[in-house]
């Protein structure tokens, strides 16, 4: 042991004085396992099975149709983006739920081309999370004239010109865990007259935002993760209030209509930001994200960073005291205010070393060729989790149970 | 009573030699409702509840992101639509479960629009379900050169030329119940080197479908009318096998890459209909619909489509026999083969008809400015269900009862 690892009794006190410690009483865990995952999938809320039998069985199964107007489902999408607009620093009337990330970031990258018709270039980070470099070329490929341009992020600010439309980047790196410093991007965008989209899929529910602080334009964001929504939730996007009027979604369905239950040939955009919305809502999806939602009642923003920074450093305290020492490799900046909620360590046997970290009830996650993801959720991670999954860690190691021929076999999605 | 109008006992013994008189158990219908808006809202089975109940606290909650493996999450997309390809005349491998109606609409019709480059026309019915019109006006929009021509449907065979790239029709139409002759404009198109694309959405589920034996191109449908995958169910798209490797989706998301967990920069599609895939599955609702899909086990689609047709003929006779005297006006075709299974029926105060119909337990709906829409599901709607419906609507036009100014009242969703 070292001097920057503390022992057990200590981080026990911590959580002992946590002002969100009574919120992982809100998830369901699975007893036995400390699960480091919620970047990639939130855990499930303990009101959410309650709350989607409701939709399911009264709401669908007794009142059926009536629903839409009795149970407010068609107003869902405005009512849940209303609830994540306080943790993303949005006004409510900026924020909708609707449809996949990759297919939000689609709408609102091909109206921010639309609006800057004299640019040619969506400007983008290589290796970010590959849907929105899919996306972005798929955006490209359908206006012609269009190109992505890939630049690493350090160069970013400073590559935006005057043929940028748009640069789309992802706050929270999916896999080093690296975040971008949204207000100086954002700034120089608007120096050079282009329009900014950020991907805060990795970010929302965890770390420090405040859209409307940085100025920021246009954002989408991912359901399923520390939103807790579960698995394949609907996600969201904000439009900067300012630009709702200008900007129109390619994807113009029925339910951004200005009056959708007209059924009239012509398609006027529903004013704000509900134009963004193209078919009808998933609504027992969106049952289960509202109380994913819930999970936040009563936290402030800053209490959920703060929690998040300290797990952050306590998980990089224990790596570089307990693990260094294996051949892992720090991926994710140690700073907090440069890193997100997940701390990525590399390791070239770093698949095995994953599986045997889970055979030990710790659940991270793999990205290949040799990252092992650590996800840390302020809502129910607990410092105790910390130090016992690097207690796990650095017993795989010393022990070299990764070594063990079952752990080397590879899943179909890693 | 006339003499095309039968008494209840003789419905009655119609439905005790139902075929499919037993699905309607599998369903949890509202005590004391005749439920005939299956056609917009399918009915909850009654093995929803604990399917989703099982998603949402084994799959998630229990094995949380292990379920992409282990529940077969990942394989849902193409494991829903080879649910779906026998009740449509597709191949398991030519349907694929994703996103809503329009977003799937948004793709084909941009995929086919793509692959006819020297043709500018997207041809369409007038009066089609307004999303259809949007989405089709929101891809010309994105591709310079592109526009929408709309013909009436009676001549919409005869206005395919060498200018149209494909052709977008509904095959039930929403609002009138009339089904269009697939087989015969579908050739129409092919003759003239188009593209079709049929939207069925008030389709699927109850009426004779035959895509391959029509030689179809492409089609879309919705996942919670006569499917019963629940409120804003996923939707599915078929494209035909010989043009999977040659068209392209647009909302080119990484569930339709080749190898979506290599996580590289180059969206390389996947083979086949997976390429349009877009975002991550919505697997709460996926495993709804997957429930709704139960429900037609042990069917056949020659069992449904008859049912269909005699539940309409025994509600047009109904209709005639008792209620045309007060003003209705047949609005649905009163050939089997050229209608659906909704029939639709107008009347100047249809709003308030309606109204009062539900008031007395019987549930169609409404669609402005004057129609009456009473909705057949096969697998749960009786033959009982439609006398006494007819018995009902008798009795409100009799008595006047539509006139009580409560029923005035508009709702916000109609």
């Amino acid at each position: 042991m070292t001097t920057n690892w503390p022992d057990l009794d200590a981080v026990q006190s911590w959580d002992a004085a946590d002002p969100l410690a009574a919120c992982r009483a809100r998830f369901a865990l699975p007893v036995g396992t400390i699960y480091l995952d919620g970047n990639s999938l939130g855990a499930l809320p303990r009101a959410t099975a309650a709350r989607v039998a409701d939709a399911v069985t009264r709401q669908w199964g007794t009142d059926l149709i009536a629903s839409w107007n009795k149970h407010g489902w068609i107003e869902a999408p405005a009512r849940l983006g209303a609830r994540i607009a306080p943790l993303i620093g949005a006004s409510p009337d900026e924020v909708i739920v609707a449809d996949s990330t990759s297919v939000n970031l689609f709408k609102l990258l091909a109206a921010a081309c639309a609006a800057r018709p004299d640019r040619s270039t969506i400007l983008a980070e290589p290796g970010n999370f590959p849907t929105d470099l899919y996306v972005a070329n798929g955006v490209a490929k359908m206006m012609p004239g269009r190109s992505v341009r890939t630049v690493p992020a350090a160069q970013i600010a400073a590559a935006i010109d005057q043929d940028t439309a748009v640069v789309l980047l992802t706050h929270v790196h999916y896999k080093t865990g690296a975040m971008l410093d949204m207000a100086g991007i954002t700034a120089a965008a608007h120096r050079a007259g282009a329009l900014i989209l950020w991907d805060l899929s990795h970010s929302a529910g965890a770390v420090e935002l405040d859209l409307n602080g940085c100025s920021v334009d246009l954002a989408i964001g991912c359901g399923y993760k520390y939103l807790n929504g579960g698995p394949g939730a609907p996600a969201f996007l904000f439009v900067a209030r300012a630009l709702q009027q200008t900007l129109s979604s390619p994807l113009s369905g029925w339910m951004g209509h200005a009056a959708p239950f007209d059924f009239g040939d012509e398609y006027a955009p529903a004013p704000g930001v509900r134009r963004f919305l193209c078919g009808t809502p998933p609504i027992l999806a969106m049952s289960a994200l509202e109380s994913g939602l819930d999970t936040f009642d009563g936290t402030t923003l800053a209490q959920l960073v703060a929690k998040s920074r300290r797990l952050g450093d306590l998980l990089i305290a224990g790596i570089e005291a307990r693990c260094v020492r294996h051949g892992f490799t720090l991926v994710t900046p140690r700073d907090p205010l440069a890193r997100g909620s997940h701390v990525s360590i590399a390791h070239p046997h770093a698949w095995e070393i994953c599986q045997a970290l889970i055979a030990r009830g710790v659940v991270g996650d793999f990205r290949a060729p040799d990252v092992l993801r650590l996800g840390l959720t302020p809502l129910y991670t607990s410092f105790e989790d910390v130090w016992q999954a690097v207690d796990r860690l650095a017993a795989v190691m010393d022990e070299g149970a990764w070594r063990d021929p079952a752990f080397a076999e590879r899943a179909a999605v890693t």
